[in-house]
């Protein structure tokens, strides 16, 4: 047996033990059916407690109002920046996309190359000394609007915006990718939220969209049945087989999230740990964070040495310590520490023990 | 502990001992990594290997020429009903569907209602005895065609097509989503091959397309970049995040049938599965198969009672001695039993033990 191993992929990435156990223990003889929940079909009843479960652990842990239709699906986070559009822009109709970073950049690209008026509004910007801030000022809205898009977490850059524009009651779509579940929303804000699992809450393979019932119905003729939201929502997910195994994951996330004390809990979690990590950084002289206090990730720290030609050293010596995954995204370079959830404290502590350490024995 | 299950759900379906034993195993720390390998990035070298491996077996098993490209997506098989056309059918094409069953005739709904012209063949027909033929001599090829589509196994009906239709070399385009890997195919007959894992190769949340190279580049605009065969091959299926588990899990199950013998005495095995299924059914006056001999299924035996009035009691009676999911699907009523090639012929003899016993109990 290996020596315990830390992982601060940004995901897929590391899920809490319980979780991970109970999978485990349960792979072969799911619910004492004598099959792996794998081996189960997705049409019986077993599993169909799974997928109903999920989701009133989701409303009940995001308080997800009733006129609000939630639906599990395939093809990530990817596969929204086109069905968004699909779903709620008209053929002349315009989108305002707020850019704050990687993914935001992305979802507005597939927009504005294959669906129509997408409207780049430039949201972060690097100030004379090099720091990244969001300017929520930026945020407005165009005449003739059908929806205002934002990604919340920008898991490559380490951006976070907690506050959220005022639309002027045109529907706000965010991607929650990397936050969902990391603190509290008020899901009453939102026209949709759309997030992976692979980071907070399971593996990679399935994406939730929580989405209010009156934008439903306006998807385009040539869109794909598998990511119109009305067809999904009308099947209750299950037009076509959907990724079980990453459901029933997702369901034992939210068993493990309400068990501790639901969103509330983590968020107080989490900015205990994203600050012992800022204010460790922040007081050396050896790592720089290139973000605004304000405006930096709970879940993805993104920092860089100050010397870089130390970097290709700092990840084997980190490796050989079992700390994995601590490479920036490769547009960006630098380190990245993700954090997530399923992270405990011990985790962060460890990780700062290694900066300072690694700083002590380089400066 | 419970006793002996026999799982004969149509899919998600039973996986090989082995595959399960190993998945179970290494849950928690993959290839020694100390992290289960839902954990690690889908860019680490770790995972990378898993998926290099899956393509090279799934080459080496099905014998893939080099100018077929290799795709592992999400989506499913109602996925790629959609990306089909997309991605071949120009805006003033034609597409012949060749419908033997209920998921062909999904296919061809779904490109004739968004994407273009398509023509239904209907190549199935009831003789005056109620019995299903496949008729070749339907699936014609239209003037200016751009592809043909037929589904080879359909998975509700029971209907399996073992010869290829002459399509005078208009690209045949082939659903295999529950034949795949039971038999030798000469994949370069196909101008593409699609499908789904959760049969006879993996759990549920993975599709692969197989598909020649010259077809590539032809994606219509709107085509979201999730179902654009050339945007996921020019990334090696990494323009997303994959569903990580399902590409693993069929990692696994090509070992087992390169292991086994390869497709070669998976076919032996699933002929004599079939075989024995099929003979005591024709032998019984209490079973009926209502599919002609040459077009039955080797993996899906669809049958009913002579007396539909004991589908209740057959269904309440098989669970209670451990044989799961032989309810027929929900368009069709009577009975399936689906045999994929993880069923060995043990479970096939039991369920046909069973059909006896019944039948001598309710005669």
């Amino acid at each position: 047996m290996m020596s315990k191993v830390w992982n601060y992929y940004a995901g897929p990435c590391m899920l809490p033990d319980e979780v991970m156990d109970e999978a485990q223990r349960d792979f072969r003889n799911f619910a004492n059916t004598g099959m792996g929940l794998v081996e189960i079909s997705h049409r019986s009843a077993e599993f169909d407690k799974v997928a109903k479960d999920a989701e009133a652990l989701l409303r009940e842990l995001l308080n997800v109002p009733s006129n609000y239709k939630i639906i599990f699906e395939q093809g990530g986070g990817r596969g929204q920046f086109a069905a968004i559009p699909m779903n709620l822009l008209s053929e002349n109709g315009t989108a305002d996309y707020f850019v704050t970073g990687h993914w935001s950049r992305c979802a507005y690209k597939e927009c504005a190359e294959k669906y129509g008026n997408a409207v780049l509004h430039e949201c972060s910007y690097q100030d004379e000394s090099g720091v990244w801030h969001v300017d929520y000022s930026k945020m407005t809205v165009s005449e003739n609007s059908e929806y205002c898009y934002i990604c919340l977490n920008e898991t490559v850059n380490g951006i976070e915006s907690f506050t959220l524009p005022d639309t002027k009651g045109v529907p706000l779509i965010a991607d929650m990718s990397s936050d969902i579940m990391t603190r509290p929303i008020d899901v009453s804000k939102f026209g949709a939220i759309i997030f992976g699992l692979q980071k907070n809450v399971g593996p990679s393979g399935m994406t939730i969209t929580i989405v209010r019932e009156d934008l439903l119905g306006k998807a385009r003729k040539y869109c794909p049945s598998i990511l119109d939201w009305s067809v999904l929502s009308k099947f209750d997910s299950m037009y076509n087989t959907p990724c079980t195994f990453a459901w029933y994951m997702a369901y034992l996330n939210f068993k493990w999230i309400k068990n501790l004390g639901g969103v509330e809990e983590l968020e107080r979690r989490n900015i205990k740990k994203s600050k012992m990590l800022y204010d460790y950084i922040d007081s050396s002289d050896f790592y720089i964070s290139k973000i605004a206090a304000n405006d930096r990730s709970r879940v993805n720290c993104v920092f860089t040495l100050k010397d870089e030609s130390l970097n290709d050293e700092f990840l084997k010596l980190s490796k050989a310590k079992g700390l994995i995954g601590l490479k920036g995204h490769k547009v960006l370079g630098g380190m990245r520490a993700s954090i997530y959830n399923a992270m405990p404290i011990e985790g962060v502590q460890i990780l700062v023990d290694f900066l300072k350490e690694f700083a002590a024995s380089h400066s």
